[in-house]
């Protein structure tokens, strides 16, 4: 009795605690941005330092990412036929936990334990964070419980914060779009998890598939995802760098589109369009372009690594996923291996590649803008004439392939850091049972955790909600439909239940 | 005959009339705000005041408010299984209207009969003005007539124009958010015209619920009413303040979501969320901080807000409208009650205990920005000093305490006006039957108003639709379906109807 | 053998060499634009100047014009119940393709053959382009191959631009929603191909209708549209216009909407609507407003056009479109004809109409920047000293009816190119036969083109991919329907493949 209690209450009783729990550290920490307060002097603040400044500046953007999580990641999952609550509702539940604990680490990582303040660029940053723990669940979806998620989240989102810090701060490596840091981090930190989890079990589901209508609820979210991909890639990028980082990622798309159609049709037996590899291959350009979308690749550099990385993602799906499963016992429900593990390495790549040729020739005095850690280094006369007109702080005076090496150093260090907090989370998930890993015919099926209602109207009516029917009236249709089965007397309870599996 | 033609032309003829009088109004009214007219003088307008600066203020944030209406509001009212066009498109229709009718009523009041401009403001808040409507017809969402939704909004922008006038510039409250003016009218308005039209053959009706894909596509707009509620509750904060509206709202529906989750599953009997609560108590904290989201809350403040209206939001759909039907005879379809009701009287009087604490060490200056009312009064000292460094105009030097009071006494005008309001037009839909009111097996059935195709492709097929399938094919597959009911020879006629039942 | 191949590799074979192609020729002929490229000078650009400048003025507006694209454009066309994957994942690879085709084609018929350079205004000058195949892409929805698609865009793109460049340029006509050198040539270009392929097959297929949740898809299409078209019409606006752009957009919408409910309603026998025109009429106002939306025409000249466009655009659907098909051998899948050629013919004309009535009364010396050629001529006394003020460049001392009658020969223009070049495109459809023609119970289906997966969970269940259900128990499902049928010994082995119809 006991322990059906204490069941039932471990998930709503754990999101309360964490959310007093987030209650009182914002209490502690967390205050609002100067452009967020009232101005402290009894003068007017300049346009530059103000509230609407910072809103006319990131909020549009900041809004162009967030429908991304919301309804790009949670919609892009919902192609499985009865996952669709879940995959969009726990997308919802992980974002919006995301947010307020992103917020809180991230701060706290950053300010060294300090009081810190928010913003629209805090908003930004913690809805990166929450990019990377979806891709994890892309990984996972499915195959896990809601409570197991929330562990995910809450130890992931750290993982992410301490990796990031390590790799923009210590390392000084760029990722304007975080290709390296949101996607190699969450895809292989999901994969790992995925992995320790493997279960046989799942390989039998009969559940692991789509319907024509949840296709087509997936495709609003590839496709909003494809949309505001630029405004990902640049909403953090330096002023001067914003406008090409749009142009970059816009033309990396178009061409990934382009040739994800031509590659699902080529490696198809009749030539035709297969809808997962539309669904996510196209996207796999925003990932391979998200390192170097701020750099001067140029527009013809961005359709060759939006082509390649569609050759990448759709043979993946073609080729690599099903060897994972099969060889390495590694499930990855959503491919998020190549939607945004291998765009995201060969991200890292290209960007590194791209550092190792920048120069001033190229890029002027925003060399060091954009890669601050190239900047000379404190006292040089070099910095003093470089301070002196365009306000550049010093760095650490790395040569272009230095940095280009650092840039490699981190994602090292991102793999490192997704595979052995992989191997923590994911052993943590099997061994603590309470957490309620799904088993059976509980994989890919909304009913674990939602009241799910009839499919169809139709089916409705053959549950007695039916239109212009009274419940005799139902069941007389019922039996019409099983006449010639229950004259044989033999309907099993399991096929009865079957059929009235999940209404509610 | 004539009367059959006179209640097929109803409808066209009402609305043609409407158009027309709009057309004559709008040429006599109004015409555009200076910023969207060429500029008078043969000078540059300055950026301030230029056309240009109004698209850049306004135009991100409108068209976020926008989305709301259209796709927000009306994709949540699709969980219905029968009702999805008349949700969708009697939500785009009451919209449209209310948008031309309100930008006549608003300024009309505003102006007080004088003509006045349109501008992107007044795009604006004529979106809000249809908001409030629209929460009306969630209230009654399948049990009116598109007639009666007509006259419902013609009338309700008239008594939301009225209360809200009163509330902003006879009482000076303050309300960002428009959660009085907006949503506690909405609500209440509609609730109170629900109670007056109870009719019991509502309860009996099988059709009101969802199914699988209907839910799916309510959670559309519940996604993006999520998204872009910062923008509902900071579009027309002043300068200073909308950077914070941002923030705090964007706070309260994160841990309005996390909450609801845990309360869906906490009252459940199995431990199960519940897609209902899902789809909209993540919601409620977006409405319970709308008077305060512009004051100084702080983002621990959001937060509590968004709990707490989670609970009281998600616990109202278990308890509330249940006892709200049974008892009292006011039938909720939407659960608006939950959704804007209490948490808009919440947000009331979360924004009246902010208020009472206001003070100049918090605000600074802005105090008198944003409650223009507790300015010092016209020609004291004090205002001459505030006025010659930041252009602060006389108020009533009201204390903060007062303004407090200000805030409730417009709270309960507010009321007051929806529940007046909801019985005079409730009354006047009941007894006018020529309006149309739906009984029987029309509540919550598409078919009352529109031409409804079949449901699925499969039946489709069965109706001579099919792939494949010539007329005499797609018979036999019919007859195939049904061969042993038939074969008893005792399918009604009733049977046969309800199978191609609304197929065009 | 080798012709199999060659049959499969012909799609994917042609994508390569154009993405091959476009690689090469941006490498050849574009850079990125001054300010997405690093300040050459080694000073800060001023603020108008800038990559930020760039990006705020135009992004937010771009994105929506994107917006409307692929999800409005793709999702409306999604109505047909059997060809939503084919409606929106065409719809993408057209808009990719275009994007490209027509950066490239627009910028060397613009800059004569020389290299040029690429911005956040070509990128949505190439989103216009885009939109005039997208429109043509409805007239043939269903009748045509993705490769025979590729084709018409390639030639398309190429129309469009030569008659843009004729219109906007050598014509000096002016055009800011692009209602004729977009609407009115992508709708007739369309009509024409159709025209051209005429098949009497067609009108027999039995799939070229929507079911209730297609339709439901549609109508996200349509909302995007009908919310972001004030966005298409303004962003290309002059500064001082801009404001009324949306402004006008936005009043003849809500007309327009309003107006296709009360028509729908009138011409139906019943008096209910007719989804049909919900989805595609409410439209129609964007695009009759479209030429004029800059102009002086008040708020209520914007809601004429708009309801004169709602009654012009459904009684198309309703009496037009039949008489095409019966009569002129005229078959427009979306109705393109009733949502964008009509209405755009009915805009060109409004817009010569207003532009006869321009004068600097009404505009000041914004006449000269919103009709460029009605500028007083080089080295006139006039020009110099409005040049002085106002920086207003030479045009061609055009008289208001002068411009006038050039809107109607652009309009001329457009429908010449439109059908001599869909007649051309349409016989190369015709004849060159490898480009794929669909025939027979190929017209309106998915499974020409796509893998496609069951419909729904229950017809899933039947395949043996069921829930809870061995592959066995699934046979005796599927069995226990068709009892009756089966035990008659009658099923032949087309309805066995009717059953399992395109199932992966």
């Amino acid at each position: 009795m006991v322990s059906v209690w204490l069941s039932k209450l471990k998930f709503p009783l754990t999101i309360a605690i964490l959310q007093v729990l987030f209650i009182i550290l914002y209490a502690v920490f967390i205050d609002y941005d100067a452009t967020a307060s009232p101005p402290k002097t009894l003068v007017n603040s300049t346009q530059e330092e103000s509230g609407a400044a910072m809103v006319h500046k990131y909020y549009a953007m900041f809004q162009d990412v967030h429908v991304m999580m919301f309804i790009g990641f949670g919609f892009l999952m919902m192609f499985l036929r009865r996952y669709g609550f879940s995959s969009v509702g726990l997308n919802m539940l992980i974002a919006a936990l995301c947010i307020q604990w992103s917020t809180l680490i991230g701060g706290i990582i950053h300010h060294h334990g300090d009081t810190f303040t928010v913003s629209i660029t805090t908003m930004l940053t913690s809805d990166f964070a929450s990019a990377s723990i979806l891709i994890t669940f892309g990984a996972l979806l499915g195959k896990t419980s809601p409570l197991q998620m929330v562990f995910v989240t809450m130890f992931g989102i750290v993982l992410f914060a301490a990796n990031e810090y390590i790799g923009l701060v210590v390392l000084q490596a760029v990722d304007v779009g975080g290709s390296m840091f949101v996607h190699a981090f969450g895809a292989y930190f999901g994969l790992t998890i995925s992995r320790v989890l493997y279960n046989a079990e799942v390989e039998q589901s009969k559940k692991e598939n789509s319907v024509y209508h949840s296709d087509m609820f997936a495709v609003v979210g590839t496709i909003f995802l494809w949309l505001f991909w630029p405004s990902f890639n640049s909403a953090l990028a330096v002023e001067d760098a914003q406008h090409r980082a749009v142009l970059n990622t816009y033309y990396a798309l178009a061409a990934c589109c382009l040739v994800t159609f031509a590659i699902s049709s080529l490696v198809d037996k009749d030539g035709k369009f297969d809808m997962v590899h539309i669904q996510n291959a196209t996207l796999a350009g925003g990932v391979a372009v998200g390192t170097s979308a701020d750099m001067m690749i140029r527009p013809y550099g961005a359709l060759i690594i939006g082509s390649v990385a569609a050759v990448l993602s759709t043979l993946g799906y073609k080729y690599v996923t099903p060897f994972l499963k099969s060889k390495l016992k590694i499930h990855d429900t959503c491919g998020v291996n190549n939607l945004h593990g291998m765009p995201a390495i060969m991200a890292g790549l290209a960007g590194a590649i791209t550092v190792a040729m920048a120069d001033t020739d190229t890029y002027g005095y925003t060399l060091y803008r954009q890669f601050p850690a190239m900047a000379p280094e404190e006292s040089t006369q070099e910095l003093a004439e470089l301070n002196k007109v365009h306000q550049i702080e010093a760095g650490q005076g790395r040569s272009a392939k230095e940095q280009a090496v650092f840039q490699l150093i981190a994602l090292v260090v991102t793999l490192g850091f997704a595979l052995v907090g992989g191997l923590f989370v994911g052993l943590l998930l099997k061994y603590c049972q309470f957490l309620g890993q799904p088993s059976g015919d509980k994989f890919f099926d909304d009913s674990l955790s939602w009241h799910v209602p009839p499919e169809s109207n139709s089916e409705a009516s053959l549950d007695g909600h039916g239109a212009n029917s009274s419940a005799s009236k139902a069941d007389t249709s019922r039996s019409v439909l099983f006449s010639g089965h229950v004259d044989k007397g033999d309907m099993t309870l399991e096929e009865s239940a079957f059929l009235s599996d999940d209404k509610v």
